[in-house]
């Protein structure tokens, strides 16, 4: 077991109704608040209206920042920091998933940076940067940014995405009713992005981190009886709830604690995708994540043990040929996401393959996964891809 | 799965050698230290010599307050206030187990606290109270104070022992190095302590909250597994590091997050016991669980699948007759507990009946068992602990 520190300071605020505590939560940091949000979802679910309800009934000043994207840019940001200047803000609300709340990250840390171009701060982030205080209303359960540090910023005139540390937010209201209205596709695509966040820390050298591993399989078995359940009946609040809890804690770190890093090689490959196809995030992941595991057990035998706990532990099968377990494991996992109703195959997407080498340098250059769980080459990287044609 | 919420503030240094930090972590709340510990464990491990050269070597200015009792008593936290107030205190750095870290947040909160007599704020302590900044360094893997608000405090003019919220550690830092000179008998009750943190919580009305279910069973697993290697092994780092973490999170409530809560009734009950005996804690919750479990599964059936989960997913027994296997899961567990070397009966600490029934008054007076996860009557109480002797 590995040495590591937790130092987690978000107010994290659960179940239906938390949005009580909005007002109040605000009120700590002042006055003016820069509100940040996606398309039209959060006004045709009637969320917008409550929370301007809530707003104008406190005498909070509002400003707006909407139409943050998917895949959210380095312009957003941008915009963001504009907005928060020219109108003294206090504190930013971020209503949304992933992409709002990363964005809005950005646009906390951006209000301070010094630099010339934001694009820079993206690329070489500070340590402990200074950020204006974040409030988060999580409509999405997915990338677990209501409780990590972490933004991924993208640059459509350099084809980049990067997932840089930011800011923690000061507090997040996980309602899951608010997820209620989630179509399936994102369900599910949402749902892969949990699972990813774990599978990438769960395959790892450290064997004796059982708090760390239990954690990992629970919320893997809890993700894949839940998402089925909340994709047959979307208000399901015990299925929706429980994907929402899983969210926050699978991209947290907390499920790696003690064990050794592994460069989160599919994010790092994925991340490829959406930079350069503007695919959805967890949508590659399902892709990659089978067609990895089976890249790396075929490469570096000593992961066997690993892949066959994972089958016992999260699929649930029973035998004692390892190596046969393994694969096995891997096969339901794939099937798994396919009978989420994920697209499996990159073809279905768009893609071929003439960008993978260029994608496959640059996955490397920035993650480093020649230090990944099985270390893996640019050429590994392509041939990853072409099995995910 | 029911509403929550998160906010737990406390900075987790984990592992080997993290007492690198304290000089650091210090100084973020000024120069003058009251340092607190118990008895002489931790001079004899050369901790405290340690820790000395540290806080000279950065000119800290200490004032020492040892001698702290297990079960730690309301006139050390009367004296610790008065030395804080004395000398000008600006932080508290606790040395030790549970007990003075109990103690050492009581000091803290005592130093605000206006009232006449600091007993009085054990029996109501204030909402967020105000406390002084509090360091702790973890010796025994045990209560979890360092990772919750809780402190349980001691009054032997009243046979009174009462575990209320204080305050959070601002920091902890948790070396699982030492513990290793921890005697076999306080290892093994200090992971009963662990163990019965978990029980506690999972045996819940609420099926439904998967992750926190996952992390207590996790957590049993863990301690079943570790405490029995170092027990025979006591230098063994993975099993001290595995029991160290998992009493930080056992406590913490975040393995209860989602449920309904369940008034913990064999802490309600045990501390009667130490209150009157001063036995440690760990054992009498150790003799006290399974003659618990016996009546609460013969008084309402009702509770029989959950017994039969704890069975299968945590002692590992297999089998479709859930009335058998609950009832095997509880011997099961009670024969663990007398493998670690734990007395099994309170005959053997020396404690008769002629208090039981005044203690279980008390209990369900203060913890208000009427509302536990399986209501007990002052009768029933009296029950379980004639079982118990």
């Amino acid at each position: 077991m590995l040495n590591f520190v937790h130092d987690i300071p978000t107010r994290y605020y659960f179940g239906e109704g938390q949005i009580s505590n909005l007002a109040g939560e605000l009120s700590r940091f002042g006055k003016n608040v820069l509100l940040t949000y996606g398309g039209g979802s959060v006004k045709r679910s009637g969320l917008y209206d409550t929370i301007m309800d809530i707003l104008n009934g406190h005498d909070f000043k509002v400003t707006e920042l909407n139409g943050i994207d998917p895949n959210p840019r380095i312009t957003s940001v941008r915009e963001g920091v504009r907005l928060c200047k020219e109108n003294g803000v206090d504190v930013i609300l971020a209503v949304g998933g992933g992409s709002t709340i990363d964005c809005s990250k950005a646009i906390a840390c951006g209000f301070y940076w010094e630099g010339d171009d934001l694009w820079d701060m993206i690329r070489n982030p500070g340590r402990n940067m200074k950020a204006l205080p974040l409030v988060d209303i999580l409509t999405l359960s997915a990338t677990g940014s209501e409780f990590d540090p972490f933004g991924v910023i993208s640059n459509m005139e350099t084809n980049e995405k990067l997932g840089v540390p930011l800011c923690y937010p000061s507090v997040s209201i996980c309602d899951p009713t608010y997820t209620f209205s989630v179509p399936a596709y994102h369900t599910a695509a949402g749902s892969a992005d949990i699972m990813s966040h774990i599978i990438e820390g769960y395959f790892s050298r450290t064997d004796d981190s059982d708090l760390a591993d239990g954690m990992c399989e629970t919320i893997l078995k809890s993700v894949m009886k839940n998402c089925p359940v909340a994709l047959k009946d979307p208000s399901n609040y015990s299925a929706r709830a429980n994907l929402m809890h899983n969210s926050s804690i699978a991209c947290s770190h907390i499920t790696e604690y003690g064990k050794q890093g592994t460069m989160w090689p599919c994010h790092g490959m994925e991340h490829e995708l959406s930079a350069f196809y503007d695919i959805t995030h967890g949508v590659g992941l399902a892709i990659l994540t089978p067609r990895w595991m089976r890249f790396i057990l075929a490469k570096d035998p000593t992961v066997t043990g690993r892949f066959a706990r994972f089958a016992r532990n999260v699929i649930g099968l029973e035998g004692n040929d390892d190596a046969a377990l393994a694969k096995e494991g891997i096969d339901a996992l794939e099937a798994y996401f396919a009978s989420t109703g994920i697209p499996m195959k990159l073809s279905e997407l768009g893609i071929g393959e003439e960008h993978f080498s260029e994608m496959a340098d640059h996955a490397n250059k920035i993650n480093h996964l020649e230090l990944a769980y099985v270390p893996l080459t640019n050429e590994d990287i392509v041939e990853i891809f072409r099995a995910s044609l």
